[in-house]
């Protein structure tokens, strides 16, 4: 009979966790193409083919929706950027490789729907405090995983800071990206950085 | 005769143009603290002590007051690029003075402003037609006057790139320092940033 039940109830979980990344699926799509009064719990449910009901069983508030929808951005993000380390190309390909793939994660989907967040937050302090500790927390993975990427010495207080404006950088060319596609330009910026950085770091 | 009707028309020119000076930096003042929601026509004329009537008159749609707005940051912001070339230290301070006042430019209140604008316009077809060829002005402009103040031959390509890595990366330490205050970490990067764009021109 135990058995019976756990048979019951694992359907039921899987169906409510299938729920819930829909949501936070559709909350990132709309964020990022249709910005941020158009991402609300009402129109994420219809968006995601969700009764607004079980939206809110999910997500009672915007702020909750939100908040999970950032940190899921930042999570895919993180694992875009920890995956770039086992791709890469040996030789001097590899530093133009790894900055190559740091910006690409900033000019994504998923950044977009963050910069929709970030806007909003600069104007309402209560979202503010709930995703500077998610955007911190981000910020120090996608650094550590970009050093692990580059293969410098975690101590080397120049590599640390090459890392950080490397990062910065992408923020920067990833912000250019989101009205028109920046991408010639791009790589051009890309390529002049890494020779740099390929210089610093030799 | 003629010159009294002049000396009528003048002062009221004087007023109107006082009025728009008024209404455009409320709305720059309103995006970048309150938001885009909270700017519109009727707020910024209630911030600016106008009449609604009047600030219609000026400005009959909420997108021909944010353009002219957005363009009222954008000529602030390359007035104070300009201005850069202008009281910079000589020697070895001098590169690090260029980048640090790039950099100032990315994070004062007009870049915020501007950033609300760019938030909104990415899900907004019409708005985005109306700022992209301000925002490339700005661009150009920007790229032109920081290669005046590094004192570089235009037609050096490397050097070319080089300042637009410079702007993309002020533009990423501005978006890093809209939700919290990033300036000792940021101080860092400029250090960092500005000792390999003085190796590289050397």
């Amino acid at each position: 009979m135990g058995r019976d039940l756990t048979a019951v109830r694992e359907p039921k979980q899987d169906r409510s966790r299938a729920t819930r990344e829909r949501l936070l699926s559709s909350t990132i799509e709309l964020l990022a193409r249709r910005g941020w009064d158009a991402s609300t719990v009402s129109t994420v449910a219809a968006a995601a083919g969700v009764s607004r009901g079980a939206a809110q069983h999910h997500f009672p508030t915007r702020e909750a929706l939100i908040t999970a929808a950032l940190e899921q951005v930042f999570e895919e993000m993180t694992q875009r950027i920890r995956e770039v380390s086992q791709t890469l190309p040996d030789g001097p390909a590899h530093i133009h490789a790894v900055v190559e793939r740091a910006v690409d994660i900033y000019t994504g989907m998923e950044f977009k729907a963050a910069l929709q967040v970030w806007a909003a937050a600069a104007s309402d302090s209560a979202l503010r405090d709930l995703i500077l500790p998610l955007e911190g927390k981000f910020a120090r993975a996608a650094h550590r995983y970009t050093m692990v990427a580059l293969g410098v010495d975690p101590d080397d207080v120049q590599a640390h800071r090459l890392v950080q404006a490397t990062l910065d950088l992408a923020r920067g060319l990833g912000l250019a990206d989101t009205l028109s596609d920046d991408s010639a330009r791009r790589a051009q910026v890309i390529d002049t950085w890494s020779r740099q950085l390929a210089l610093a770091l030799a």
